[in-house]
């Protein structure tokens, strides 16, 4: 059980975060109930939506604490009313799923974007490599609307850790600027898994990437100097989900 | 001629605006030299991005004042070192150009996202729907990486503004997650314009745009809501530009 004097500002090392906001704390209610040590509730939140609450929770054996003084301690914005507070966890990756990678991500709001679309485009398996923005950061858990908690994560020291335990099993494709295949060129295999990686955002991937598998760049005008990465992700998702059968 | 004293926080209202940071304001630069007051450097700048930055200010004759104090008054970063002062614009859309159209978009690094992945992908038209946030806002600016400048921009009332003044000699296509037709399955026109008309964050396009041209979806698995809105963008105006003959 927790108690509520551990409730404060988040920091990475804490074994627990907080997932702000109703629609957030909604979804991870349905995807991981059994992560959630409590939610807590402000006074101002909407009856309406406290009474659905108050439904849920009771079905998911969940507790709520109405407390202005512990959501005013940790939230973001002024007007966020209801926040969960959770237990961080762990997941490994599936050998047979479609990954996204991303080397070194190091804004949260892209990242929980990114999240965002991978759910969207039936992308549950994300690898990220250090250093990187902390996946559960408050920030990540509200930009991605509570998708993370659909998600499976898995965190490697490196490149070439990530690449010994799934890299031979499936095609890689590192998005670069001078990449060799323009995106739309490529179908992905159906009898194979595949990776989708993508750099970060100020420097994107170096050129030892253009061996890791077949690179594609997304063309562009000479007007910009990148797409934003987590439009570019978007992008690749979307394009080889295509070929994925659910779109 | 501008004084220094001008020079303060932004504000809606004010007549000119700020691009905060060297990379934005190279471009800004190259792309509309005629609109900057002057550029302010810290006497933190790295020498060799002053270097250039004189030689290229001599050349389009902009003056550059060095001052802590005013950059420190104005910029949002710490490490913004670098900041061009400018009159902001107006502009009108070409009649024969492809639009993009955000009605009541909210989140200025949303927009400044979306004017780099229209410029990235040859719109270079761009009309905004009131209430809106401020295209010239320091954050949009910067969020652009400096893609607005070269943007056409106008401003409109209502959407029924923009309909009367351009939207009868083209092809509108609202995006909006009842839509009738799959992203992918539309083919635009060759010899007539387009528009692509997205809704705002939270609300999207209400079901009165059904009517106004052919609707268009961006499929999505369940376990979300919807895209962010400048995924949904970048996703919309790659698919069109495909067939534009740039890509």
């Amino acid at each position: 059980m927790m108690l509520a004097e551990n409730i404060r500002k988040y920091r990475k090392k804490d074994s627990h975060s907080y997932c702000m906001g109703s629609f957030p704390s909604f979804e991870l209610l349905h995807a991981r109930p059994e992560i959630i040590e409590m939610i807590l509730v402000h006074t101002d939140l909407k009856a309406e939506i406290l009474v659905k609450l108050r439904e849920e929770c009771k079905k998911a054996d969940v507790e709520i604490v109405q407390s202005n003084k512990l959501i005013e301690k940790i939230r973001d914005k002024e007007n966020c009313m209801m926040a969960a507070v959770f237990r961080k966890y762990q997941s490994e990756l599936g050998h047979d799923k479609n990954h996204v990678v991303l080397v070194n991500p190091g804004d949260a709001g892209n990242l929980g974007t990114i999240i965002r679309s991978c759910i969207g485009f039936g992308i549950t398996d994300l690898a990220v490599i250090e250093p990187t923005v902390d996946i559960f950061e408050p920030k990540v858990v509200r930009a991605s609307m509570g998708a993370v908690f659909r998600l499976n994560v898995q965190c490697f020291e490196s490149y070439a850790h990530y690449e010994r335990e799934y890299g031979s099993e499936r095609e890689n494709y590192p998005f670069m600027l001078n990449g060799v295949y323009r995106i739309g060129e490529i179908t992905p295999l159906q009898d194979r898994a595949y990776s989708l990686i993508f750099g970060n955002e100020s420097h994107g991937l170096d050129s030892s990437y253009l061996k890791v598998g077949k690179s594609i760049v997304i063309p562009h005008t000479r007007f910009i100097d990148s797409l934003n990465l987590a439009t570019a992700v978007g992008i690749g998702i979307y394009e080889f989900s295509r070929h994925g059968g659910f779109l």
